[in-house]
């Protein structure tokens, strides 16, 4: 294992560390947690709180700010963080308007994001959760019933922050996710393993000239492992994929995110960016939101997910190209 | 070689049209050529042009737009861009007060930047040039006489960027960057090289448990290969040489840039940051700006550069800290 880390169980503690200190104007840690908050909490309004397994980075600390997140909470690699630690994120981000928790599709995530919730009720705070499940390529995985939360997550951040912050209440929230999260839908192609410190070896193997489709954000197996393909293929699979599940038409409106895994530079991802672009044209599917980078990753694996979000709603966009101050929107 | 590309020869071309996709708002590709332009040109200000090989992304084109540059010029891999390239990213930048070239100091580059900006005089386009160097890690290198142009690069940019936006003249401009370039230091260390899409072969060879001090975003020699090393030695080692290049005293006021060279992910960036804020807050040094990504790339070279900024002028935190509106800053 080749990475710059210390000892291998410190690497979230020390992330995080290094997070704040280069965002200390955003973003502070609640001390003796794993939680990031952010400084500029908007009183009287819905705080959005996330979180999950770390290895995701940016995600989700990174979107911890105004017009985002109030707070994201870091648990360890791959590792749903504990009940204890998102009710505390869930107590310091209220702002007396209820706070709504986002979950991507993990039993583990689900598990505990749903014990803080009862046991913030108990503490009177209003609460309620979403669940993010836009992987398309298996349905039920390794740690999972139904579909993966992957990349769109950060779009469901993004919508669901900017509504926020506009004044929305958490039953409309809850309502307008209800809209949102079966509009988003991901899939990936994986070209080797990440590597989690503690176990120190690939997560899985993919001989030299292999890649895989639609593998998960924890190396969960995906659905056809081929000889690596070009760019345009590549596109082509995952947008025949994407047309399947959405059934568009010509003149449909979506947003876009190609998605880094974490060790894709971008000019690969701004290569695959154009291909899929290309194909949308032809089929003349408008997408006036475009986002290109490394911004739901699987520690050091390499290859990308592409995700596309039917704008239903004119707000949908609106809230998409809302002002945020984050680390990494 | 596994690389989501078409074929080797396109990449540029390609990729070029991939980051318009995802930024057309902000910038363009002048038709003919790989020259990015900034689609809001400030009347009668100063226009900063970059460019030079391409692979470092998302340098320079990502750092296109209202505050920094006017215009970036995409070489081939590795490869300066030629002069008639750069000329015509003079004569569109020019906004009819003069145009500033940041070139990284590259043998290559400096001759075409330097041709480019003969030809513009000829049409009475007032041009001059600055020459960044802050890789103190070696002396004179594979494509250099003296040092090395790196990540420090995209502080120049911002820098004279936002003094350009605030009105600066050219030769403001220049007397500035005389002052704050040999202001700025980078190191670096790599734990595997970038791959050249064209040759298809990494650029240099690692064991297992190696990394290289002092390589450059070419691949070219560092100056020590060691076993790799956990983050906090390697902060001391990348450290200890800006010390001794800096002479820095307690007190003293820097901005920190940490930078990931392609494949490295954001978790190994936080914690080596964290690393080097430790010992830098042990010395006392003051560090009011603080940037940590992917900036200044290699291809998919594994690794990351710390960068230091003296702020010898409050001026130059105000620029750092000026609005830019970019891809990637």
């Amino acid at each position: 294992m080749k990475k710059i880390i210390n000892k291998p169980e410190d690497v979230v503690d020390q992330m995080i560390d290094g997070l704040i200190f280069g965002s200390e104007d955003l973003i502070e840690r609640i001390p003796g947690t794993n939680v990031i908050l952010n400084k500029q909490l908007s009183k009287g309004k819905v705080a959005l709180v996330s979180g999950g397994g770390s290895g995701h980075e940016p995600t989700h600390a990174g979107f911890v700010g105004p017009g985002m997140l109030a707070a994201a909470v870091c648990g360890q690699v791959f590792t749903s963080p504990a009940p204890d630690q998102i009710l505390e994120a869930i107590k310091q981000a209220d702002q007396g308007a209820g706070v709504l928790l986002v979950i991507k599709n993990y039993s583990g995530d689900i598990m505990n994001f749903e014990m803080a919730e009862e046991l913030a009720a108990m503490d009177e705070i209003e609460v309620d959760h979403i669940v993010v499940d836009d992987d398309i390529a298996v349905e039920d995985s390794t740690y999972t019933a139904g579909r993966r939360g992957v990349a769109g997550t950060i779009l469901v951040h993004k919508i669901i922050g900017a509504a926020a912050e506009s004044g929305l209440s958490l039953k409309e929230l809850k309502a307008l996710a209800d809209q949102v999260i079966p509009s988003i839908k991901t899939i990936g192609v994986a070209l080797s393993a990440g590597t989690v410190p503690e176990s120190g070896k690939p997560g899985f193997e993919l001989e030299d000239n292999e890649m895989e489709y639609g593998v998960g954000i924890h190396g969960e197996p995906g659905y056809r492992r081929e000889p690596i393909k070009p760019s345009r293929e590549i596109a082509e699979e995952l947008t025949d994929q994407l047309r399947k599940a959405f059934q568009w038409k010509a003149g449909d409106c979506y947003g876009i995110l190609v998605n880094g895994l974490g060790a894709t530079p971008l000019m690969e991802q701004y290569i695959f960016a154009n291909d899929v672009a290309q194909l949308l044209k032809s089929e003349q599917i408008e997408l006036p939101f475009r986002k290109i980078g490394s911004y739901m990753t699987s520690l050091d694996m390499a290859g990308l997910s592409l995700t596309l979000i039917q704008l239903k709603d004119d707000h949908w966009l609106d809230w998409l190209n809302a002002p945020a101050r984050t680390t990494a929107w």
